[in-house]
């Protein structure tokens, strides 16, 4: 795969432009845009303009709704659920977190739930989002059922992504993370090199834990993070999802074959209404710098998570964010259709 | 090791008398003992009477203070911050997850922080306290530096154990989890069997896994669940426990030599006064009705956080609950000091 480097605007530019031609209104299509392209921008290329495709065939299928926004469908005080429609999933996701933030300011701590939304695609971006407005963010997604639980054979639960961000000065801390050991993007790329993961990545025919991505692809079987804890943590999040939101579970949103009409939460903690103002820097600082003094083994390094966010952000807008030569020049001839 | 079965009053009864020697105010000492004998009446015995020497231990060091109460540092509607005053650490987070089953009551959300306190013990007596309470709780602590940082060489986070619980009349839903992938004690078990775990368990001394438990032991590497993914999550929750309590983070914790003065946040959902009253059960049971529809390898069954809690507790409370014949006697012995 050969890369070349496109500045952030003309990438920004190009994604609104064919958003516009899919029925997104201008500013929503440049919103969109930069949601896709700031994955991208921060290095987090599998949920980025990788993507896009995927999410135009969604629109075209008639399972995302291009003009459809979040109508609300409950209200108390700092807790709001909303239905996103079927609408586009990174700008509802955006919403729905913006909404977060500003009830956190009024109240302090915040939940805003959605049901009936689609895939957010980088959850990181709306941790950034969170932490860009002084806030600790934490979100979570269920996901169409791509794990077995703890000794089924079957895929029963979603990888759920949860995304927490907590400001800092000196670089925030922003954890994006599945409950699967790894994504299967990532296994099909082990798979087309014809390499075996570096750690157990699933479970084979028998039920026995295996390192071999094509087995893991075949038969949907993806490892939990922690085995039976992940498989734990992972069902508990989806049930919590569909509860607060009164949406579907993953079990649901697996019945229809795609992974659309998912359940969001996103909590927000302002810490000036709090008044935590006094350790959010001093906290964040000394545990960084007590983790970061750690021993290591060779020449591995230890990293807080988003930790290299910020440099590879500013690299990407010095010198252009490297998009695969394929996907660009379908981008140009999507441009031309 | 040998079993006696000892009914549940007399259990508590025991460990009552005993705290009143050691300085607990009667109801104080009650509320105390039931805490420790639930977690062996619930099958949690790992953290129940089997800890009990070990606090009286802290008791007698002065690490742990048992006729202080927690003192309120900080409130703003549905969020208060205690100070524990180094008290006893599950009369601590009884009372600091009671606060926050009141405050959800009144404001739908709710989020009390404790930081000062000590080792709460089984973490789940939580969780069930939030579900007896129809609310949903979710709670997590930090501990002493006690699993590797992502490509570290020394323990350099806590395994920061996370409890959910969510209501239902068909049976709760309680997860309690740390972040290893096993505790040291499950280890030690091992060890003095000369047993290998039968999954990774930790790191040897070249960074390689292992799964052999004295390895673990000795060198106090143990594994984060789903290796840097749990690592960076268990950082988070620290860092969480730290800014929104104002306390010790596990590092400052570790400090000391011995785990005391942890931070611990408790945050409900009242699903009443959230008018989700419509869901709690519907959703709950659905989504727990498919994860048992799972096909499985083999005669292994899947199951939910929590599941089988409810019938070890009523097998316990008709059979007596079980304790090593040895600790049951040097319970005695105490006695009678």
């Amino acid at each position: 795969m050969i890369d070349i480097q496109i500045p952030f605007e003309q990438l920004k530019d190009t994604l609104t432009t064919i958003l516009i031609n899919y029925g997104l209104e201008e500013e929503r299509a440049r919103r969109c845009a930069l949601l896709f392209a700031k994955a991208d921008l921060d290095g987090v290329r599998s949920h980025g303009v990788n993507r896009f495709f995927l999410f135009l065939d969604f629109i075209q299928k008639g399972l995302v709704h291009p003009d459809k926004e979040p109508v609300i469908l409950s209200q108390l005080g700092m807790f709001e659920r909303w239905d996103g429609q079927s609408g586009v999933g990174n700008l509802n996701a955006d919403f729905a977190m913006k909404r977060a933030i500003d009830l956190s300011k009024e109240f302090g701590i915040s939940c805003v739930t959605l049901q009936n939304t689609n895939h957010w695609m980088r959850g990181g971006n709306f941790g950034w989002q969170a932490v860009e407005a002084g806030c600790i963010g934490i979100c979570f997604t269920n996901t169409i059922p791509n794990m077995p639980a703890w000794g089924g054979s079957e895929p029963k639960i979603g990888n759920n992504p949860l995304v927490i961000g907590i400001p800092r000065t000196r670089g925030p801390v922003v954890l994006d993370m599945a409950f699967s050991q790894f994504a299967y993007g990532k296994l099909s790329i082990a798979k087309d090199k014809g390499e075996q993961m570096q750690f157990d990545a699933g479970f084979d025919e028998m039920g026995n834990l295996t390192k071999d991505p094509e087995t893991v692809l075949k038969n949907h079987l993806a490892l939990p993070i922690g085995l039976w804890k992940g498989s734990g943590l992972s069902f508990v999040l989806d049930l919590l999802a569909a509860v607060l939101s009164g949406g579907n579970a993953s079990f649901e949103v697996g019945e229809s074959g795609f992974e659309t009409g998912v359940s969001q939460v996103f909590l927000c903690f302002d810490p000036t209404k709090l008044e935590l103002t006094e350790w959010i820097e001093t906290k964040s600082d000394a545990l960084i710098d007590d983790l970061k003094s750690s021993s290591t083994f060779g020449d591995k390094s230890v990293r807080y998570p988003g930790e290299n966010t910020v440099e590879i952000r500013n690299t990407n807008l010095r010198n252009g964010v490297p998009v695969a030569e394929k996907l660009w020049s379908d981008l140009q001839n999507e441009l031309k259709s």
